[in-house]
C-alpha cells in the first residue's frame, strides 16, 4: 500500500498514525503540493480532488480523504468503538474536525507557518474560528479524557493531528488547558514526540 | 426522535431524506439561525458547535453533523454498501462533500439566495471552488449513474442536498450535464419535486 502524503500535513499524519498503531505495512510517497505536484495530470487522474493524503493499494484501488482512509484502515480495530452510538459520536467529531477545525487551525497554520505570512496578511476570521473550535474541544474535554467512550479512537487521532501544531498556527493552548493535557495524552498513546 | 433543523438548509434536508426513505418517525423542530437561535445558551448546551441539524432521541442522547446522523440512522439499510471498500468510497465522498463542496456551493447559496447579496459582495473564490467541485462530480458521473457501486447510497443523498440548489447559488448545471441528469435521477429516487 502506498500513501501519497506530505510530511508537513496533519491530514497525512493521520494515515501514518493509524498505520503505526495497527502495524499496517506501507510505503510513503512524498508529494510537494507547494511545487504543484497535486495539480499534474498524472496526479489528478488518480485523485481528481487534487489533495493528499490518498492511498493506492497494490491491486490499484484508490482511496482519498484522510478521515475516510482512517475509517477503512482501522475497521475492526479498537480505534473504532464497538457500540453503534459511540461510533456515531466518533463520526460526528470526524466531520466536525474537517468542517470547523481543520478549516481554521490547519489553514491558519498553512499561512503562518508554511507560507510564513505576517499576521496582517492572514484573514482574521481564521483566528476567531480556530479559537471557537478550541473552545468547543475545551468544554468537551473538561469532563473527559478522550473524545468518545473514555478511550482512544479515531476522533482523537483526527483532532490531535492539527491541534498539536496549534502553536504553529498562532493559537495559545495555555488558554485551553484540558486540550493541552489531552494533546499530551494522545501523543503519549501514539508514541509521538511533541 | 426530534430533528432540530432549518427548512432552507440542505444539510438538514439530508436527515429528512434518510428518515423519509427508511420510514423513521420523527418530529421536525424548526430553528432559525438568522434570528440567532443556534447561538442561545439553551441551544449551545445541546450542541456546542452551534449548528443544525442535530437530533435528540427520546432518551436524551444527542447527535450532530448531518453526515454522521445519516450514517447512524441508515446503519444496516441499503443506503450503505455492504462491501467494505464501497463503504470506504462512500465515506470518501461524504468527507469531500463537507470539505470541498458544501463550503463553496452551500456557502455561496447562503450569500446569494438567503442573504440576497449582489454578486459583487460575494467572495469570487466561492464560484471558482464550486465550479471545481462540480467538475470533479461531472468527471466521476461521466461513466456512472450513482457515486458508489452503481446504486443509491448516502454519498448521493449528501451530494444532492445542495447540488440540486446549485442554480440558487449562481452555478449553471447546463455546463455539467452528467451532474444535472444525476440530480434528476436522485430526486426521482427520493420522490422529491425539483
Amino acid at each position: 500500500m502506498t500513501i501519497y502524503g506530505n510530511s508537513v500535513s496533519g491530514n497525512c499524519h493521520k494515515v501514518a498514525f493509524v498505520c503505526d498503531r495497527l502495524g499496517i505495512p506501507n510505503r510513503w510517497l512524498e508529494v510537494d503540493f507547494l511545487k504543484g505536484e497535486t495539480r499534474t495530470p498524472e496526479f489528478l487522474a488518480m485523485n481528481p480532488a487534487g489533495q493528499v493524503p490518498f492511498i493506492r493499494f497494490e491491486d490499484g484501488r484508490l482511496l482519498a480523504q484522510s478521515n475516510a482512509i482512517m475509517l477503512y484502515l482501522a475497521e475492526g480495530s479498537d480505534l473504532i468503538p464497538a457500540d453503534a452510538f459511540e461510533r456515531a459520536l466518533m463520526n460526528q467529531w470526524l466531520f466536525w474536525e474537517q468542517y470547523s477545525h481543520e478549516t481554521a487551525i490547519a489553514v491558519r497554520r498553512f499561512h503562518a507557518f508554511v507560507l510564513k505570512k505576517p499576521d496582517s496578511d492572514i484573514d482574521p476570521a481564521l483566528m476567531e474560528k480556530g479559537n471557537r473550535a478550541l473552545g468547543v474541544m475545551e468544554g468537551h474535554l473538561a469532563t473527559r479524557r478522550y473524545f468518545v467512550g473514555e478511550k482512544l479512537s479515531l476522533a482523537d487521532l483526527a483532532l490531535v493531528a492539527y491541534t498539536r501544531f496549534a502553536h504553529e498556527a498562532g493559537f495559545d493552548l495555555a488558554t485551553f488547558p484540558h486540550v493541552r493535557d489531552w494533546v499530551k495524552r494522545v501523543e503519549d498513546d501514539l508514541n509521538l514526540t511533541s
